[in-house]
């Protein structure tokens, strides 16, 4: 289609494009990344160490922050481009016009082991090799991939895609519009063993596991349920890949959990929190509504809403880039303190033959 | 049943309890976490931040530790409860006077591929669409669960539980009363790669994993066989969640192993020791009996037994506390030394003017 | 075999051997790690800690470095040997004569669910529940274990090993002689979501994931697609288990990336790039060919071609030795520098006196 339909497409997030300057309105086939996009493709650019591919890109048309300076560089070469305050977002809705996900058709494989008792709604599409135990209820249109595995007595909400290979535990919750991915375990047993003299006793996991509306899950991520009670996700909140969240763990709305990371059993997080990858949060930690853990934080200790935090042991992200600068001098900070000692002992010498 | 018929079931664990003091006998139904209970539920509190919901729990009985203040907040608000020095333990053997695990029934289901020669005990329940190779071996009571893929010449000991989609590599030993996780996988080739001026030499992996008994590992958690020889892991050692056991290792007696944990090639550990997670240690260092690592610990070195050790590299506890705190106060220390070199470098010149 | 004949099969790669020395030939029935060999087995010594194996080893044969004494305590221990360069490499083809991996025969079983329009070359192997959707093309010789689940238009090159429960995503292509382990999800959905003022906005990913031929994918590992375009992984790169590759990321060739490392979006690695155990890669980081980053570095910035980087953040190795061994010193260091401060005021004093 042309670019001036896909404009149109877009709505009215841009504020200005390059149609009334000169008139090019290129055909437009797909959408690429900057650096390897081809001639006919829709590409964008945020600013920073990018935007010099304004003037390498054979992209046939730009997506462009509102900077004046780029707009008139893409002119300049031919380029047709539309400009917004968030180039990104624009640039999502933009893949949603040329790209359609892999939707399986509605319809149950009969290969499906589904028990008699399970309640499957309407537009549902069961894969191939897919296990349904008692009691389980699926609500309408939800989608589930060949060989996932559900335990007895889960709910799972209106339109949620399952994914391949993944596993929902028993009593488990599952929302609206909800993605699991492949090989991600929710609601299984939680870590809980007590030490005795007779050695580690096994503590029933009875509780279960609920993923409110929205919710996402990496692949090989593990939401564990609870001994008694739940371990709860709020909703609209995203976690990505191999990603451990422990038993009776309270996360808020909103968040956006990197790989790797891991909250150990009885985790609150507020809504809109942010934890970067491999971070680790240990067990009764409070994270507050806002905060933010940079990459490889280790958290012992509550933090409040709206802190951004840094290293291990996790304080304060300025504090802590100060001191990462500091560590990096230790040789010439010890090297220093030698030399003050060295000649102050002199002094301390010359002080005491005066002293004589 | 009635509180009391509770008491009566948890046998002679505890030190004392509320009947004889008041004589409120409530139904209960069920056991639920302090700050969640309903009426009719047995809860506990093992002390700490959590003493204060004495006041506030609606749970109509409670396990306390021996804490006469805490039991007479308890009595004052009608609350029936019984004292133990171990609540957390008393209340995990609770949890099991009311909770069953789903355990599927004994039967093979028609969908399983079972190889012919596969040796098969007593009431095992294996689930739909498992896979099981040639020259396996499975003892009795054996719950397998759906989509689980058993390897070739493995050994499965009576009643062990192996979660969905998990896979059992060749030649795996699994003991008696092992639990497998959704998506673990045993036995796995180890990570075997001979640099050689012609790129990396993949090491065929002819090893094997043992499990001894009682073991239990993680979802998502893979145990590798080395090239030659065994990889163990000792009876009553729990795994937890995305952990990694490389090839070779050799792990003792009830060690208990947090999730995100990694274990490079040939790692050593004693009995009882236990991992915070995300620790890491390194290719073939050994840790001693009831050593401690906390959490994100990396380990590069031998621990000694009973040593508790923090940090990365990991150094002993007491000493990384004391590092972490100043840590913090490195701009401060930083700033004190430039004084002191400022002030010091004035003496100087004081000094060498007295001098002249 | 005699050890004669292990000599004759493993080439030209040994600089001597004891044949000619005392002509004790034993009879080879296998091979064996050093602490755990029996009579009959061929074992290896590499030197350093493992070299007073050879007063212990019950191995009749032996492969050994350079090293005339240890050569002399073997044939004094009546232990045939044969001495190289490389002993591990060495040894890794000696495995290759005795261990023949698990392989199961060319068919097709006939419960696996293959979409009419997948095209299967020659000599394949499919196990049991495997499922391969629309428009897949599976080269020849290909040998997919049970339970694997292919989405639609996936090519997988000739030879290639796809391990039981892995799941491999729409428009992947892997090449020949990769081998995929068990659990791992290949071409999975990026973690592409925008920040709005209405929450988060989801990037279709409609990028596709590329493995060129030889490289290995761990158990448990996750090799997401982009937005758009393509993440790549060159040629003979080794993955090992629990790896996070975020979408986007350019790893070049040869690379070997150990256990639970997480690479961001975007990362470039180059050619022979080595990764210890746990390491992080921030968001569009670039790691220059045969540069190396101990385990559980933290990476937030470029690392030049032949860098070695240890440490979080990450700075070079021989630095963050220092640092460490400092960082261990720091309640030392701040008891000299409060020791110079205290004499220093003291100092301070007196000469304000003297100055009075």
């Amino acid at each position: 289609m042309k670019f001036s339909e896909v404009i149109a497409l877009l709505g009215d997030a841009a504020t200005c494009n390059s149609l009334p300057i000169d008139g090019v309105d290129p055909e437009i086939t797909g959408v690429a990344p900057i650096d390897t996009a081809a001639p006919t493709t829709l590409s964008y650019i945020e600013g920073g160490k990018f935007a010099d591919w304004v003037e390498k890109t054979a992209a046939s048309a730009l997506i462009l922050p509102a900077d004046p300076d780029l707009q008139a560089r893409a002119t300049a070469r031919k380029i047709a481009w539309i400009a917004t305050s968030q180039p990104r977002w624009l640039f999502a809705r933009a893949i949603a016009i040329f790209y359609q996900p892999f939707m399986p058709p509605p319809q149950i494989h009969p290969t499906a082991a589904i028990h008699p008792t399970a309640e499957i709604g309407d537009g549902v599409s069961i894969g191939a090799h897919v296990v349904i135990e008692a009691d389980v209820r699926i609500g309408n249109c939800v989608c589930i991939h060949p060989n996932v595995v559900i335990y007895p007595n889960v709910r799972i909400g209106d339109r949620t895609v399952l994914h391949a290979n993944c596993t929902i535990h028993e009593r488990s919750q599952i929302g609206a519009d909800c993605v699991i991915h492949s090989g991600a375990a929710i609601g299984s047993e939680g870590f809980g063993f007590v030490p005795t003299s007779a050695g580690w006793f096994k503590m029933q996991q009875s509780g279960y596991t609920v993923l409110e509306e929205g919710v996402e899950v990496g692949c090989n991520s593990a939401v564990d349920r609870p001994a008694v009670g739940e371990t709860r996700v709020g909703s609209h909140t995203k976690i990505d890949n191999l990603v451990q969240i422990g038993h009776g763990c309270k996360i808020g709305s909103n968040c956006a959990i990197a790989a790797q990371v891991g909250l150990a059993g009885g985790v609150t997080l507020g809504n809109n929190v942010l934890l970067g990858g491999q971070v680790g949060v240990a067990n009764q930690a409070r994270i507050g509504d806002g905060a933010i853990a940079s990459a490889k934080s280790g958290i012992h200790q509550d933090v409040e809403a709206g802190m951004v935090v840094s290293g291990f042991p996790a304080i304060p992200n300025k504090l802590w880039l100060k001191n990462a600068a500091l560590f990096k001098r230790l040789p010439e900070i010890y090297r220093l303190i030698r030399q003050i000692q060295r000649r102050f002992n002199l002094e301390d010498l010359r002080s005491r033959i005066e002293r004589s």
